[in-house]
């Protein structure tokens, strides 16, 4: 089957919006590499979400590099980010290959397969410079983009701007990287930050976490430049804490995703409040707290469920800093983004 | 909070409907002896997914009878039989109570609390003896029920009745008690079978897996006597084979549940056809199979994923059977229900 038998994948929450016709060096050979080293007899392969259309014909290209005998699976389970890394299959096959995350856990037995984009980011931060003030800019992208990065600064540079970036902290891999749950690599000395990558999920976060900042959302993939805006997300946010107040019963979400355990900060909740009950799942969906019957739910786990899937909820989901304002320990306007810090 | 507050779940597919009002037995005394054996500093809860509004309340009653510290948590993973058992929170918890199933895994570690019902069966197999003809007759239960078989027994050979039980193969605790993937206690000398217990998922599995028998329905919970029509189902089978013959993509499915897991089969499809792809996934949802866009789905794991909730996938989802049936290697005639059978 060819590739082009198969429609795009929705990517929104991913980052990686397909209005471009993309392809991705999959880097295959590292993976038959792998293969005869290990002796591999089973190979696993997990992608992102909206790649998952991709993920037979993927297969079908390194079936045929691999011995007759060489099992390949594909991962099954939702993925949306790094710490979706599918644990199961990790420990059930001799390869396995993550495809387009930066490594979550450094594992000699995973081959993180970055997919790096091969789109142009130029033309786009060319329009962007309208938005921008001269001076002071921070520069931060997605791990899609990492392969660009150096040109976009320089591009910057030779236009006169003071370019800012960080690495940030622990829990990213590259200079200027942003994920969804963290922008440590924007706490950076200017007002303003350009953004350069695909959707509006990443820049959205930052624009969150950093209030002060005025965030410029360059996307060379649906080739657009927009202001990252977050007034309906805040008022959101703002609604959820104000109905989870007449809440009485809470349930206390822990997840057990590698790298979204926040285990003191889900116990020191249920140790403080008597009516609050201590709830363990890897994904959390709707279904599956509506079960529960409770009046509101603390999501200790991806900050991103909470803010951006919150309204599909039934009953109101915070963040642990959103649940201190509802139960009165802190006050309205200490509201914040919630994010993952550090270490996973 | 009084478990009055909660209102009922939904129980159709635990075979436990909540039409009468009933209390469960949670056996709280051997959760609470385990806890002071082990000196447990964690207790992890696992309830069906109809039981789970009531895990609250039960966690309630537990903490006010274990010392301050210790950790009681709720599984919040889907749960509608014993192969959903939370291996996650078995492996991270000292104390480990699966309420509602039989043990799937036998293991020290693991309370199995079988809930069993207190409804009275009698009055509603007097109403059955009316659909019932003299003679040999089976009798099968669930594992809520199964504290008042002898009574059952008893009560139809005193009516005059040869009563035939069996107690199936290894993967069922009890001498007349079926479970949704296995009806191996059935497979007794009579034409006529009674089931008694709560809903129709049971019987309806059963009528599948032994259409040249009657089965006649004593549902004391919900108060009815019914016979047991599988003419629906066998229609929806008929209609998800006779589409999946034009298929050209298979995903096989691999369910990575404990008790679920055939890698045999899947792997026999996956070598003798090159246009099939061999998925791993837990919960198997029409949303995780939907973003890979292959034509059709062998589900391997759980047959009652296939049967009864196969209209809720988008594209046809057959059983092993149905699949060698759809791509020509069996006759439409050999199609049969599916089961697990032997240990897990």
């Amino acid at each position: 089957m060819s590739q082009d038998e198969r429609s795009a994948g929705d990517l929104r929450n991913t980052g990686m919006s397909l209005k471009h016709d993309r392809t991705w060096d999959y880097e295959l050979d590292r993976i038959v590499e792998a293969v005869e080293e290990r002796d591999a007899e089973k190979v696993g392969l997990q992608f992102p979400e909206g790649l998952k259309r991709r993920a037979p014909h993927v297969a079908d290209d390194l079936r045929a590099l691999l011995p007759d005998d060489t099992r390949v699976m594909i991962s099954g389970k939702p993925c949306y980010g790094a710490c979706d890394l599918d644990t199961y299959m990790m420990r059930r096959t001799d390869v396995f290959a993550h495809f387009g995350h930066s490594p979550m856990k450094e594992s000699e037995k995973i081959i993180y397969v970055p997919l790096f984009s091969n789109v142009d980011v130029l033309p786009i931060m060319e329009e962007s410079l309208e938005e921008l003030e001269k001076g002071d800019v921070g520069l931060v992208t997605t791990a899609q983009h990492m392969n660009k990065f150096d040109e976009m600064r320089e591009y910057l540079e030779e236009r006169g701007f003071d370019v800012h970036t960080r690495r940030g902290d622990e829990r990213l891999t590259h200079e200027g990287q942003v994920l969804g749950c963290n922008y440590a690599s924007a706490d950076i000395d200017a007002d303003q930050i350009l953004y350069v990558g695909g959707g509006k999920f990443h820049p959205l976060g930052l624009a969150m976490e950093h209030p002060d900042k005025d965030v410029v959302i360059a996307d060379p993939v649906n080739n657009v430049v927009t202001l990252a805006d977050t007034e309906k997300f805040m008022k959101q946010r703002y609604a959820a804490v104000h109905k989870a107040m007449d809440a009485e019963e809470w349930g206390v979400i822990f997840c057990t995703k590698i790298g979204q355990g926040r285990w003191e900060t889900a116990n020191e909740i249920v140790e403080n409040n008597e009516n609050a009950y201590l709830l363990t799942m890897d994904e959390v969906t709707p279904d599956r707290l509506t079960n529960f019957g409770l009046d509101a739910y603390v999501n200790t786990g991806c900050p991103r469920i909470t803010t951006d899937d919150g309204p599909q909820f039934k009953q109101p989901m915070l963040t642990p800093g959103e649940y201190e304002i509802a139960v009165g320990n802190k006050d309205l306007d200490e509201l914040s983004f919630d994010t993952f810090h550090g270490t996973w």
